[in-house]
């Protein structure tokens, strides 16, 4: 049983964790909150979370904190944190040997590390070290700030978010293409927070071609999010394109941004291929398995696509695409979430569709999602939803 | 400037009004609050609200009310009325007559009556009697109330409602008309208390018969309303129906029930529909003008079926059709609010248009609405949105 106080202060650990949003990927977000009691009266000593791959963990940087501030209490502390502490030296020394080195007394963990090899291992170093274990405080919100390092780990595919836009009527475009802009600024301000969350954007050919987009995160938009967030320190997400056409060309506005590019390739047509284009050297070519489409052509294969992703370390993917590429990602199930922005217009039945599913023909068949937020942005409508599990 | 105390009271009044929201039509719904001083406390000393037509205006079961516990106390009373009383003798006598005979002191109104010819009247009557008036307070609140009954007033047409219900794609069916259910029954029973608060409901033939509705309000779904609504008070809304081409016949389900319907017809096919059918005697067919149409066949002229609503005192009509009549009412700009349910699905662009709008083919032409309200009902998302004006 946890005690009031001890759901307080891992509350605040997650709080903490989230400060790593949008930089702490491939690592997960962390936080740590360090308690004792001062004249009778249990108080924060040190708190701290996990920025950046390559430096100080949530631990480390707690402990850091407690001993600038209030080092004779480190002693017989408790310590909150998130995820389980690690037992492994990498990058940094384990933080479960911190924890012991520092000398507190009781270790409460939101969740175990899901590495099925190590999980487990970080509480259990510190039992043997003396220390009061427990684990499960808030388990569901540790987990969900950690969606899609989870899933790599134990699904071998990242949290897969899918973006789209329309009028109420599901439109996103007239029949003659006319599509700027269905959307407020304020939902576009809101899709680049989505982008500067994600590891990786994907987008097909099609919609680079006929926005010119460069599907790269805009500080200058970020809002808010700017206050918190230097321009110096935005992580650009890897921009990943299947043109399995070959469409894309360099002079394209996409590749002036010198930003890591994964173009994605059949494997049919390699060899035309190296000698089409000089690509630029951020630009990385990568072939993937087609697979028979029962309607239309062959597409590439969108689990291998994720699958590689995942091995890379792109914990969280934003799908940012026309009807046809968003709609074969969700007619395969390898759809996690749905934003659904809706701007208050109705554009009638002549305009494009938001998702094409031809194989889809029976209500049975039709995808079915739970409506986890709905809210205003501006004046537009934005939902988020999770595609229910296939059994 | 009105104080704090009168806000509160108009608050009631407004909240005693909408008591009458089931029922009034085609009267205004109307609350009223007397309050006077017992030991030097402000206090409530009766209410009342209209609930009928034919029977008792607010202020009379007002004072009617007070004159049952503090008779005392009616003379020099303040009554908040949330509409100016009336100054004409009607059904029953003038309202601003009985306020006068009452003895009471100051009236306060929150908004003058929306008919040009007595507009104010009601008022003046009250102050050459001496009483001290006030007009103005909570007076969008109070327009709300009865946002039909003054629209009919002021333009001569009812106020437009259109539900529709679709997937988050904006799908309405499948390609193969597969369609039941969509939406869940929470956003069904919803629909019923939206049928309830209507004075009358259109639909078109062809919804009748693929779906062989009924279109009634269905007592036992009105979840909630109805422990303050008897199932032997429900004021069933008529029905109309258009159909042009003559689809309709007796034997339809639509017919079981005794409740009044308006048939509507085209003008071209009166002779020949006299012979074709024997309606029951709750059917009335009515003959409108037919309107060219720059695509498609001729339709009915929905602003002349409006128009002849109006006139009938059915201030609140609601559009519960398929994707053409309801694309056609809102293509002409007669629509003035918009209830749209999304189940949590996803259809694929094969499926039904939510809206036909053949008319609509740049995104300046696209129709733009305001969002007045987001929320879930069950598992669907509703929207309310008001359509923007066309200057």
């Amino acid at each position: 049983m946890f005690s009031k106080q001890d759901y307080y202060y891992m509350a605040l650990a997650i709080k903490l964790a989230k400060q790593g949003h949008y930089t702490t990927s491939p690592n997960p977000r962390v936080g740590c909150v360090l308690v004792n009691s001062i004249e009778g009266k249990v108080q924060i000593i040190g708190t701290g979370f996990h920025q950046k791959a390559g430096q100080g963990h949530a631990e480390v940087n707690a402990l850091l904190d407690a001993t600038n501030k209030f080092p004779k209490l480190i002693k017989d502390a408790t310590a909150y944190v998130t995820l389980e502490p690690c037992s492994h030296f990498g990058r940094t020394p384990p933080c479960a040997q911190g924890l012991i080195n520092a000398g507190v007394k009781r270790v409460v963990a939101a969740m175990v590390d899901p590495y099925p090899e190590v999980s487990g291992r970080g509480l259990k170093m510190l039992e043997q070290a003396g220390i009061q274990t427990e684990v499960g405080l808030l388990e569901n919100e540790a987990k969900a700030l950690n969606i899609g390092f989870i899933k790599v780990i134990t699904e071998g595919l990242p949290y897969v978010r899918v973006k789209l836009a329309a009028s109420l009527d599901g439109k996103t475009a007239m029949q003659s293409g006319e599509s700027k802009w269905i959307t407020s600024s304020n939902a576009r301000c809101d899709v680049q927070k989505l982008r500067a969350q994600s590891c990786a954007v994907i987008a097909g050919a099609g919609s680079i071609l006929t926005d010119n987009a460069k599907m790269t995160v805009r500080w200058s938009e970020l809002g808010e999010l700017k206050e918190s967030y230097q321009e110096d320190k935005i992580r650009q997400p890897i921009r990943v394109v299947i043109d399995s056409k070959n469409r894309l060309t360099p002079d394209l506005d996409f590749f002036s941004q010198e930003s890591a590019v994964i173009l994605v390739r059949g494997k049919l047509d390699r060899i035309r291929l190296e000698k089409l284009h000089q690509w630029p050297h951020f630009v990385e070519q990568v072939e993937l398995p087609m697979v028979k489409a029962s309607v239309g052509e062959d597409k590439v294969d969108l689990t291998a696509l994720l699958t590689l992703l995942a091995q890379r370390g792109l914990n969280d993917v934003l799908v940012e695409s026309g009807a046809h590429l968003a709609g074969a990602f969700i007619e395969q199930n390898l759809v996690d979430e749905l934003i659904l922005y809706q701007a208050p217009k109705l554009m009638g039945g002549d305009g494009k569709n938001l998702v094409e599913m031809p194989n889809i023909s029976t209500l049975t068949q039709a995808k079915s999602l739970s409506i986890t937020d709905i809210r205003m942005v501006g004046c537009d409508i934005r939902i988020t939803a999770k595609l229910e599990k296939i059994p």
